[in-house]
Parts: C-alpha cells; sequence; structure tokens
C-alpha cells in the first residue's frame, strides 16, 4: 500500500500501512463517517460500508444529496474507529482509550455495471448478517435501479492502533492509585421479532 | 438553535434541530470524528470530547498537527453515531440501521484561560470515567501548559435518529420471511488492573 502523505503524523508510532491491519479493522466496523469539502466547508455523514478485496463499498439512493455530491469523484476522507477501552491511569494527564482506527484517502468510482452494483449490496448485506441474502425476498431491478453504489480504493490509507496497559510517569508509578484498562464491547443483543413475524421460525443465521 | 442550512438533507423527517435531542446523544458518545479542509483535502480525525453547557471541548497535545491546523479556527464537521441496532427487513433493500448522530459545524475557540482549560480536562475526564477526578494524581501546571482545549459552539447542529422496526414494502409483509431489530449495545467489560495496582482497592467509581 502506498504511504500516505496526506495523513496527519498524529503519533507515528501508532500507525500501520499493511492490508494485514488495515483490512481487518474495516471488516469489523459497521460503519464508516465519509468527509468532504464543498467550498472549504467539511462535511460528514455516518454509513454503512463493505471491504472487498482492495475497495470499499457503499451504497445509498440515487436521489441522496451526500451520494450526489461525492460519486463525481470528490477528495473523500474515510474515518472507521473501533473502541477497546479506557485506559485508566494514575494521572488524568495520563489517561487515553484502546482503540482500532483506519484513515482512507480516495474518491468514489460509480458502479455502472448492474452485476457489480448487485454483488455490492450483496456484500454489504452478508457483512451485516452473514448468511442472509439468499434468505430475503430476492432485489428487483427497480430496487437496483433506485441505488447508487460507490467503490473506494484502499490505497492511500493507515491504521492507528493502541493497546495494553496505562503508560504512567515513573514517578507516578508506585503511587496508591488504581491503573488498569476497563475494556469495552460492542455486543449484538437477542433478535426482537416485528409484528409481521412472531409466528415465523427465527432463521439460523441470526441466532446468536 | 439556529436552523443549519448547511446541512445535506439526507433525510428530513429523521432530522432534530433542539438541545433535548442532541445533547444527550453528545453526552453519550464517547469519541467524536473531527473533519476539516486543507486546500480542498479532508480529514478526518476520532478524538474523545465532553458537552459542557452549549459548547463541546476536546484537547490535544500542544504539538499535535490536527489541533495546530484546527486551533486557528477552521471551519470543522464535528459527527457523533451511536449504533443502536441492525433493522433486519424482509427485503434486503429495506434493510437498515437504528442510529442517534449528530452533526456540528464549528470553528475552534482555543481557551487560553488556564482555569477554564483546566476545567475542561475535569470534564472530560469526569465524563468518560464520573467521580474520578478527585481521585487521581492532580494535574500539575506542566501538564496543562503541554495541553491545547479547544472549544466549539453547539449552535449549529442537528441529530439525526432512527428507532423502531423495519419499513418493508406493503406487498412485502406478508411473506414467511422473519424480520426485526438486533439491538446493538456498548458494554463496559469489569476492570483489568495493571501491574502496578495489583493490590490496590478498585476505587467505588469504577465499580460496575
Amino acid at each position: 500500500m502506498n504511504s500516505p502523505k496526506l495523513i496527519p503524523s498524529r503519533d507515528a508510532k501508532k500507525a500501520h500501512f499493511d492490508a494485514e491491519t488495515i483490512y481487518p479493522i474495516l471488516d469489523e466496523a459497521l460503519y464508516c463517517t465519509i468527509s468532504y469539502c464543498v467550498d472549504k466547508q467539511p462535511y460528514s455523514i455516518p454509513t454503512a460500508f463493505v471491504r472487498y478485496e482492495d475497495k470499499i463499498y457503499i451504497h445509498g439512493s440515487v436521489g441522496s444529496h451526500f451520494i450526489r455530491t461525492i460519486e463525481k469523484g470528490l477528495p473523500v476522507c474515510v474515518s472507521v474507529t473501533l473502541m477497546d477501552g479506557l485506559v485508566i491511569a494514575k494521572s488524568a494527564f495520563s489517561h487515553t482509550v484502546n482503540y482500532r482506527s483506519v484513515i482512507l484517502f480516495a474518491e468514489a468510482e460509480k458502479i455502472e455495471e448492474i452485476d457489480l452494483k448487485k454483488a455490492a449490496l450483496e456484500w454489504l448485506t452478508e457483512k451485516i448478517v452473514p448468511n442472509s441474502w439468499d434468505y430475503l425476498r430476492p432485489m428487483t431491478d427497480s430496487e437496483l435501479r433506485k441505488t447508487t453504489a460507490l467503490a473506494f480504493k484502499i490505497d492511500q490509507a493507515s491504521a492507528k492502533i493502541r493497546t495494553g496497559m496505562p503508560n504512567d510517569e515513573p514517578e507516578d508509578k508506585e503511587l496508591p492509585i488504581w491503573s488498569g484498562v476497563i475494556p469495552i464491547q460492542q455486543q449484538r443483543l437477542a433478535p426482537v421479532a416485528d409484528e409481521s413475524s412472531q409466528v415465523i421460525p427465527l432463521p439460523e443465521h441470526l441466532m446468536l
């Protein structure tokens, strides 16, 4: 992957540029935040996405202002953050968080090829709920026409990761103040059926 | 709060502009994503923040490239997203997510007044770990000098919220396909002590 010169070097020792580090973070995140500029004004929109090979894909309504703005190939910054823990030091100054984040710079490619668009929507659905695509009512041509899919190449990207315990100042380490980590976890809870599904068996792919 | 003309009207019926809706979302989120533009190139950085009255506050090292870029008063877009659930419809097309998000447009005010800077760091610490500030080793003047705190006024902001069950197409409602919601929750797990804290009692404010 290219070294992304564009990236603010906030903390160079936490930076990673390899797919082995970046892809799993993208694959775990349920959404990304996409930023773009219009007349020096930044805008950010959270949206679902999926990585497939060396691109990420998003989708939206063909009428969406956001999609119509960025589909022209505007430079975007895609940001993904996974919070893993609160790092509780002996001083407030040394408090921090454990996290895994990715920043990606790219320009949208609009997916015109209908089979690729359909595939992108399948990848997206399968990412959020694995093994669900074939169970669902098939997508119609009209739905495909109403949807825009955009791809962004992952070639200017970096990950930043912090793990482990606090780094208290040497002179603080002996203080009788508790320090450590409070892990944070995002959990999927038990599915809740809507009115139309009270007597429909929960399919296997939705069981916890 | 002013009506934020700047906001892309992706889905006007989900938009809210009142503090009663916006503040609790800001108060629950552990981090925000701050976007800014330099020469038409967007950048995004995730960072901890706290709301106090009608402003949000962030902090960073005085040497941070990110802080030094935005402290001059560049327009920024602050994005906060809380994921509440996966909305599983009978068609992929009607799949969506339940979420609460805030978008805020502002320009940084650099906090020069030392007591306010210290207060902002206290609010930030207390947000992440309530009742912890007085327990920690007090902040030193040197630590305060090494830290920049920035404030952003919450007067061009909007929240977007989706709750509830899927909105399947009327002709899909009778299909024998399970639909409903998979709630998503972010949890704090049991604290893990570091080596220096094995025999230090866990303080009450850190107990689950």
